[in-house]
Order: C-alpha cells, then sequence, then structure tokens
C-alpha cells in the first residue's frame, strides 16, 4: 500500500516497554538516531517487536514540528 | 528547555512551500533521509525557513507508528 | 506491510480541495459515513487521488477520541 | 457543541482495557468495523465506559492518513 | 456530548486566516495567551468563525507536551 | 530554540500519575485552568516532573480543534 504518511524511514527495534494499555519501543535508524515510538499494547503484540525486528517508522506531515537556534 | 519530546534530529532545509494557511517544509537528515513538515504559514515566516537553513526536527512519540514487513 | 496503526477502513474518495501546501479529501466509507482527511497536497498527488478511487482510511489509536451524551 | 472536528461516528463500546496513565477503548461502528481508541485512565473511567456504552467517536481531520493499493 | 478531549479552554476568535483547505484560527484566552489552531477550511465556514466569536479550544492529552528550564 | 509550535504556556505541576509505558501530568495554568499531557514514562523521569515544579505546556497548532456553542 501506499501511503499518504510522508515520513517512512527503516530501522531495528533496541526495545520494548509494555504497560497494560500502551508501549514504548525504541528503534535506531542510521545516523546513530534512536526514535521512541508509543503505540498500543496490542499493537506491539501483533506485530511481534522484540529488539533486532526491522521495522519501518512512520510519520504524518502533520506531527512534525520545526525548531531553530537563537 | 529540555522538552518530553522524545524524536528531535537535525537536519537542513531543503524546500519550503507557503500557503495560506499552511507551509510544507522539507528537511533532509542524516542518512540521505528527507523528512516533511506541516506547519502553519505564519510559524514558517516567524522562523525565516528557507533552502539550507538548519533545523532540529521534532517529533511526539505519541505520533509515531510502527510497520513490519510480512 | 503490516502496521501498528489499528484503524483502517477502506472507502472511496468523494471529493478532493487542493491548496498550495494542503488538500482536503472526502471519503465515503459503509454505512453511510464520509470521513474528512487533511493530508498534504504533494500527497494528493503522488496518491493520484480523484473523485471515485477506492483509498484506505488510516488513523493512529491515540488521535481517536470519544463523546458520550448526557 | 458544534465542533471543528470533522469526523464523528456513532458506536458502541465492546472492550476497555485499562493501565495507569492511559486505556485502550475498542468501539464497534457500522459495517462490522472495530476502531480503537487510546484516552487516559482518567477520561475512562470520567466517561463511564464499558461494553454496551453509545459512544461517539471523534477525530480530527488533520489525524487522518490515506493509501491506496499498488 | 461529555468527552475524553481533557482540555477545553473558552475563549474568543482574534483572527482566522484562510486558505484554500486549511484555515489558521487565533484564540484569545484567559490571562493574555493566544492560542493558534489550524482546522480545514470547511470547518472555519461551518462554525461561522470570526472575530469576536466565543469558542472552546480542544486538545486531546496526548497531543500536549511538555518542557522544563535548564 | 524558537520552535513552529504555536502554543507554548507557562504552568505549574499539579500531579504525575506514572504507568510502565506512559505518564499522566496535569498542569495549572493561568486563569484556574488545568491541562493535563499525556506522554512517555521516561520524559517524565527525564525532566523530573513531580508537583510544584514550572513547566511550558507546548501543543502544535494542527492539534487544536474548536467548538461552538449552539
Amino acid at each position: 500500500m501506499k501511503m499518504s504518511i510522508r515520513n517512512q524511514i527503516t530501522g531495528k527495534v533496541v526495545s520494548v516497554t509494555k504497560g497494560e494499555a500502551m508501549a514504548t519501543v525504541k528503534v535506531e535508524i542510521v545516523g546513530g538516531h534512536t526514535l521512541t515510538s508509543s503505540i498500543t499494547r496490542e499493537s506491539a503484540d501483533d506485530l511481534g517487536l522484540e529488539p533486532g525486528k526491522d521495522v519501518t517508522v512512520l510519520v504524518k506531515s502533520t506531527d512534525v514540528a520545526l525548531g531553530v537556534e537563537g
């Protein structure tokens, strides 16, 4: 499926912290950056997320803010 | 200011497309990725965004989804 | 790609209103509901969105609020 | 109150999973679709959400992405 | 309708800037703060938004980030 | 850092409820309003959030909806 979601970056899961309702997933992408994703616990289970798994990070453009120094 | 916003990646503005109410900003980050940000036209003007300008991309964790192949 | 995005509903594009930076897309889903999506103008062009086209509506669970009467 | 929130669909709660901070609520809407909502635990308690309760699902247009096949 | 949306603040519209697809609305709330809302042009028209009109600002908790100095 | 995030309001933390993955933070701002923020547990820990701490509430304009009476 081709999506309107402009930001798609491939990476590898570093850690998964599961709560009852939500899960926090750390993903390492190129350049040494580690991104954080907050998804439902159900999604983390359904996708079988665990350290080392290849994933694609998805972010809608309207959710991307910008900052400049000074 | 230290922020709860977990995802902060530095990059450089590639292009700015301005509409009346909104602006679409393309930012190149490390690894050859280009991210897209949709912000208000006012913000684009206030931050003086233009090609070549250094910026930090900001994304709240709850806005980061994940996908896996297969 | 299997995604963490829990809400995926198929529908058909009813209308596309394009601005310089953003586009508003109306999608009719089952049950007579018409959903509204605000995406970048670029995405609307890239996906070739036009009335009659089949699409899948995608919404992350953290973006879904609820209301009750009374 | 009339709201700018374009997407409002009525449904019925199917399940509520409560964590300490957040809750995941499943809502069945027309056409056999089940939507997932991630709200604060506090909201789930305040609204008295439980299976069988009638609710309205609310989604802002800027949070609605689209996908097309192929 | 009672909503899961935790943040509801009353205010008065200060200005409305309309584009083809989106509109930017400035709302003055108590304490001298002016908030900015980006909604669809359609919503701005439907709600009859114009300077001086009383409105309620609505923000889902998952969209609220925090920062601390130092 | 100067940010595109239009809505920035200073306040004081009233309470912090921590789950495994997420935390709910209540912040009192001017005018007697109390705002609710849902952030990762990690962010709440990193920022050292606790009752009485000064914080800045941050909300992107695209996450601000509006309502009118009648």
